[in-house]
């Protein structure tokens, strides 16, 4: 019997995750610029990553971090990345609140046909309020939101069983193109949406195309535990990780779910050196690139509070949690208390990895970290955040992987085309499927 | 001078235009078939087509057009096919009735940065009142269906404006990422829409992707002499064609245009022999492939009025246009009453070209015909629509576009990179560039 695996995602920010990384020698960068995607994206698929993640936001202004100011549509950025690579996972942010479940099912469905089965879709209900105002509509409650998602998902789903899987028939003989009788008429009519159905895509070469989550609140982690196959979250100790990992496995049988159906995978920010000094030494040649002015509206927006008025070298005040932005928010303030940081500390730490994991260290250091994480059962993987591009992903790539690989914890090569595949998850049965 | 040279279109549907064509000894087809579609672009590109175009629509059936019951979703799609593609433009449509400003200008400024300034939008407002039904509103009634979409265009265009062509600074040296002052808030507060913007994507290569329109109602005209730089059209007779084009160019001047600012492309239904009857045997055997019981649906659609149940052999009852599909219902009805057409013929006709313009013949009587229409002041081009893939596809490509090469009326080769500069349009200026 093969040892479980563990799964590797690249967090993919076009201009890598700390604030200041496209800044350092050598650095590519650009949220818009295809070569420098094409190629990082090349480099995960060579260390054989289960996928390319990308994040999304609805909103921008010039305060924002580089990699997420001005950036390409996730959908269509995706569709030209899966050209040119064969195996990797490609999974997009696309938000229940303010888009249409329709469209949503055909961009994925199409995705996943495109790709031959490697779409993913990462699940978010848009946390910030300032998005409603692009849309011409009021910004629903957290908990609204979260009913909206969860219907959402379930007409998704559903949408994507318009077709039985062998309804293109496709008979130059027999004149048949399709068997109209394996479509089917979904007739949605729910408490937030109603679509008729069928969609005009037929069956995803993966049946559904992979259901990621990264909400942490209690609603999030009930909508993870009934439908998502992949969680991503933001843990800073191994500690905090496990307790959130058992919690949110213990939800899933109520919905009669294995643990094993859910691959749980916590951010990790990697800067790799030939010795600690070494990768210390970069991270702190980034931060002296930080510019606070730049760094304060990154972590006043990730605190919901403006704390650009207090020492910087005092503690953070006793500020309430953002009821916006609940889990992010609490997360850098209970980091701040634990740790007493000061906010010149909370900058340096939102620059670099806005509250993940950090992994700073020899390469051997970063998978020994790794290694006690999957073991102790707190990640079934890690989303990798490199510090800029492309080094630390290359250094990861070929010096942390490696590792990996010799310990017998990560895959030697693909043994599957789908993300499904990738991540040890069945293909779902059409209910109709006899 | 160089002389004014005419534009080339390749309508790309997946299994072909005439409704049997996919069913051809050698046909290739499938409108989720991506090496196939790869394939016919690349015909097109080599043989110097302007552009390639995607139809959509909302809603599917059994009975709907096999390139049509099931397909990639045409923004997906077109970046996919970007790549492994260097000059040919890329249109899609998408909908003003169903989608949304912003998220329409962030996927066509996407797939204009991911192509190099080739992607079109092709504007239409859904015509079918069924579409509502997948996303749970009402269908609004044609004048408000171009209202909103004249609205919604002007929106889309003012977030593509949201930031200078020269905001994206990326001086590492200096650590400025992007020039805030270069950024504006559109604040837009219309009757149909309240987008705040700015838009998250850089100002497009191309300024404005193209914009293209295909209604020909009143309503439809005059959002097309106001804000279109394509037209495509469906007309079956040379005068009919002239008639429109002069009535639409004229209309132009009261939006302080030149009618050169406008191309007028009509759809072609192509099919080549190397002699006449040839040509004719092909699409009498692709007719004798049409089971009247699949044509019939495709005629009743767009007709609006089911006429099974009348003679097959008889003319054409006394129908009224429909009020649903109005341009696409009286052009029937008018090629029917002017040409005495048997319902059979109508089936014919509708299976192979829905209408428009047929040409059938040798290479050289298909680009006599193509050269009288463009030298009549009747069309700026021609939007091609092979009866199958691949063969009258490559016939066009490699039989009558040298023809018009060596007329002078066709590019030699791409002069240009953008779809902007093939078809000799303007770059749009920032409206706060100096």
């Amino acid at each position: 019997m093969t040892r479980k695996q563990l799964h590797l995602g690249l967090f993919l920010q076009g201009a890598g995750h700390h604030v200041a990384g496209w800044q350092m020698p050598g650095a590519t960068y650009g949220s818009e610029n295809l070569p420098h995607l094409q190629n990082v994206t090349r480099i995960a698929e060579e260390a054989k990553f289960d996928m390319v993640f990308l994040a999304d936001g609805l909103t921008t202004s010039p305060t924002a971090h580089p990699s997420m100011v001005a950036r390409l549509e996730p959908l269509t950025l995706l569709s030209a990345l899966a050209m040119g690579t064969r195996h990797i996972g490609l999974a997009a942010t696309a938000s229940t609140t303010y888009g249409e479940p329709f469209h949503t099912a055909r961009v994925f469905a199409s995705l996943d046909h495109l790709s031959g089965g490697r779409a993913g879709w990462n699940v978010v209900t848009t946390s910030y309020a300032r998005s409603a105002a692009n849309f011409g509509k009021a910004h629903p409650d957290h908990d609204a939101r979260y009913e909206i998602a969860d219907e959402y998902v379930s007409v998704v789903r559903a949408l994507w069983d318009s077709w039985e899987d062998d309804a293109y028939v496709q008979d130059a003989e027999e004149g048949r193109y399709i068997d109209p009788a394996k479509m089917h008429v979904l007739d949605h009519k729910g408490r937030y949406f109603e679509v008729k159905g069928p969609l005009n895509v037929t069956r995803p070469p993966q049946g559904h195309p992979v259901i990621i989550q990264a909400g942490s609140s209690d609603p999030g982690q009930e909508l993870a535990a009934r439908s998502a196959d992949v969680v991503f979250t933001a843990q800073a100790t191994l500690e905090g990780a496990k307790a959130f990992y058992d919690g949110l496995k213990a939800r899933m049988a109520k919905y009669g779910r294995n643990p094993d159906e859910l691959a749980i995978m916590p951010g990790a920010f990697v800067l790799i050196g030939d010795t600690r000094a070494e990768a210390e030494a970069l991270l702190e040649q980034l931060q002296s690139r930080t510019d606070p002015a730049e760094a304060y509206p990154l972590l006043n927006e990730r605190l919901g509070t403006d704390v650009s008025g207090y020492d910087i070298d005092g503690p953070l005040p006793d500020i309430p949690v953002s009821e916006e932005i609940r889990s992010r928010s609490e997360l850098l303030i209970r980091l701040a208390r634990s740790r007493n940081l000061t906010i010149r500390q909370l900058l340096n730490m939102v620059g670099a990895a806005r509250g993940h994991l950090m992994l700073v260290g020899t390469a051997e250091e970063v998978a020994d970290e790794i290694g006690a994480w999957f073991e102790a059962g707190a990640a079934d993987g890690f989303n990798i955040m490199p510090a800029w591009f492309p080094k630390p992903l290359e250094d990861f790539a070929t010096k942390v992987v490696p590792i990996l690989q010799s310990r017998g914890l990560f895959r030697e090569d693909y043994q599957g085309r789908t993300l499904r595949e990738h991540l040890g998850l069945k293909r779902p049965r059409h209910p109709r499927a006899t």
